[in-house]
């Protein structure tokens, strides 16, 4: 009772002092108050008092002298002529989507963007496993973890790893912050400026952009609906002399393609016969309807390093990710972890566990895929009624990849979209190929409001007319 | 009650079927008891059976064939062949340091360590904080945030570096997961293979390792008691025609010096002249007793950047830094950030402003330098007592330099240290200068056990022995 009291008489003096500070009347340098004449004036204790002035002073509102009293700190944060705006007119290259996307306010629609709506995410979960971590040990609240990362979310991705027939011990295995920055590890590793880096074509954008970065030669080898061509990496292989190979598993992005076992075969025998090594970012594991072939199920680790992270079904907002790779390379792999960022969240890992090992997860998680196989049908169905054509009908995911009508460009439909507050994927994102301009990547948790479809057609309209001018 | 009842049959069922997959007697692909049969064994409900094998099925622990019971998995991850050892006699360079503390027992001491004992650290603020957090919107808790981050951490930033005398705006502070990766996320924006920057000799190891890995041409200027050797530093500059020059504001790593305000003012022209950039790590500002200047409040951030985090004061398991720059900067380092690790721990960002926004914070901060205090007078006492010389008393912090006697070289003490448990910080990991071998980085937090002062004493005496023969 007494601790409800002193907080709405602190509440009281709180308001009172930060209208004076709102006012404008005091300005920089301005006494305040003193604490006897406020504790009088407002008719609460000094401490009351005391505390207050506290609040403020932590937040940097205002300053004290020793013994003299409380002053008006200068206010800088409130201009914001350094504001970063967002460009409609910014230049659409790999960076595009997730500046816009990122950057935007929520009313922007984004059936162009990589993640679920917040409203499908664990939320309830999140809040249980956060509250949990918050009993932690003092030890793990506050001191770096082990550089592999906490041990129990290591051996269950060691076991989780078993469901697609990778074999994988949790030593074998480094968390990080997030599946990202594992691959720019990684990179770190086997390449240096100018090696040559195969991906596919089309792969998600933002490996362009890491691998730019990275000062790298970047060959796309082009990708049919059970995997690469074969022919064209043989004969790139010959020509390029890779060292890395960067593909998706399980659900490609953007097309969803599941890669064959035979396609996974002949890739694995050209990599091991050049030393090459294939970086297999698993990040959609979870889903997968029907667990497709992973190269290092097939290979095991010789020539492959996975890679994968949470953000898809648990959260985007607490980064985790991990390496799984063979001990030699770990080994190296941590020494480039601690140079370059020392160290990772392990709060975040200990969350992520927590979820994982919650039996509402899974539950969570099966009824997800059904809730994302119902809506790709709904957006096939609305997409194909604007005579845009899926490449591929997927097998699971939030990914369709999708084909305009009459050769129609998906850069410029997606900057008018964009003027229009819908957000869209064009293919140029995600290929520098010609025939990926007709292309736009769908994410179909995203694609359920009407009003997309109102400004797709609207737009596509406009296009179409003017393409026949 | 009904849930505690519960709470204790399930608890009953999952200890069964754990000693049951412990016992070894069921190996892989052994049918477990059917959920009716176990159901009965145990007097609980068929629903507690469902419960429990659920939770062993999200661990990995069995996996199920629908409609046809539960078997025991395979045990990957008890194998600990591939486990990485310690190495005692791994190279001592500058990953030394911290593989050796990250990876080691807690039982080690760890005097040559960088942070502060976790008993040290605001373990209340840290829980209250935590769960505070747990109550965000689900935005909050599940979406990836504005690419700059947290405003409220944000603005509360720029009201802090107000303190030391630095205007910055908002939007001119961008949040990363730590100091190190903000360091590095720099680094990439104005460097290539082999150019040159800066460092001071000695200085913070890690500085060394990271630009290791870019790959840079790195030039040490010695540092004196109160900055860098102006002279040294102008004729370096004619000489390799650098383009950053790295550093420690307020308490420098390692020495625990200040910069003058004549110093600034001398390297600052310099630095404009030749067009170069100044990185200023501000990580240790929380620590100082007196505010020493900084090149960003002297220059504003024409030809500045400042890096902070928060791991030395709230805690290094949850991990949040930030970038301050000129606007023009900040656009393209966004553009790297979403490129190389797409985005950061909000989360963090949150529980970070909640502690620093806590009245308390501001008394523990207090506290705690004034127990940094007391312990470097007796750090300072006992050292001295063996002969070990502190090259300066440091007015702040929980780093101290010191010198061997009798030109004793600190690598062979540090590796004779490790053995007997003692992890020591030698002068060879901050600098490749001749000199600094005599010398050893103590942190005054971390050196209060006698064991560290016996363990000196003998090995000083045996190297001493060594020497003179």
């Amino acid at each position: 009772m007494k601790n409800i009291k002193h907080s709405s008489k602190l509440h009281l003096v709180t308001t009172h002092l930060e209208a004076l500070l709102n006012s404008q009347t005091l300005s920089y340098g301005a006494k305040l108050p003193s604490i006897r004449q406020l504790s009088r004036q407002l008719a609460v204790s000094t401490s009351t008092v005391v505390e207050a002035y506290e609040r403020l002073l932590v937040q940097g509102l205002i300053y004290t002298r020793p013994g003299a009293g409380y002053y008006v700190a200068e206010k800088h944060n409130i201009s914001d002529i350094h504001a970063l705006k967002i460009n409609p007119e910014r230049e659409v290259d790999p960076l595009w989507i997730s500046r816009q996307s990122l950057e935007s306010s929520s009313d922007l629609l984004k059936p162009g963007c990589g993640w679920l709506p917040s409203s499908w995410m664990p939320e309830k979960l999140m809040r249980k496993a956060i509250k949990e971590v918050a009993q932690s040990s003092v030890t793990d609240l506050v001191t770096y973890p082990h550089p592999l990362g906490y041990l129990p979310l290591r051996q269950l991705l060691s076991r989780k790893a078993s469901n697609s027939g990778v074999t994988v011990y949790a030593e074998q295995i480094m968390l990080m912050d997030s599946g990202t920055q594992a691959l720019d590890l990684i990179f770190r590793l086997f390449l240096k400026d100018g090696d040559c880096v195969f991906i596919d074509d089309p792969c998600y954008f933002n490996f362009h952009a890491l691998l730019k970065v990275h000062r790298l030669n970047i060959i796309a080898i082009p990708f049919e609906q059970d995997g690469p061509n074969i022919q064209a990496f043989q004969e790139a292989v010959q020509q390029w002399q890779p060292k890395l190979y960067l593909t998706n598993s399980a659900l490609h992005n953007p097309t969803g393609a599941a890669l064959s076992l035979y396609k996974a075969y002949q890739i694995l025998k050209i990599v091991e016969q050049q030393h090459m090594v294939i970086i297999e970012d698993d990040i959609f594991a979870d889903l997968e309807h029907h667990i497709a072939p992973r190269y290092a199920a097939l290979g095991g680790f010789e020539h492959v390093i996975q890679v994968t992270s949470f953000s898809k079904t648990i959260s985007a907002a607490i980064r985790c990710g991990a390496i799984m790779a063979k001990p030699i390379w770990i080994d190296r792999l941590i020494n480039l972890k601690v140079a370059t960022v020392f160290s990772h969240n392990t709060l975040n890992s200990k969350i992520i566990y927590a979820i994982l090992t919650n039996s509402q997860y899974r539950r969570y998680v099966d009824h997800l895929k059904i809730k994302l196989q119902k809506h790709m049908t709904q957006t096939i169905n609305r997409l194909t009624a604007l005579d845009i054509q899926p490449w591929l009908i997927p097998t699971g995911g939030m990914f369709l990849w999708c084909q305009l009508p009459n050769q129609l460009n998906s850069t410029a439909l997606s900057k008018a979209c964009f003027k229009a507050g819908v957000m869209l994927a064009p293919g140029q994102v995600f290929s520098q190929s010609e025939s990926a301009q007709h292309f736009l990547r769908f994410n179909v948790s995203q694609s359920q409001d009407p009003k997309i479809y109102q400004v797709l057609a609207e737009n596509l309209s406009i296009l179409t007319t003017d393409a026949s001018r």
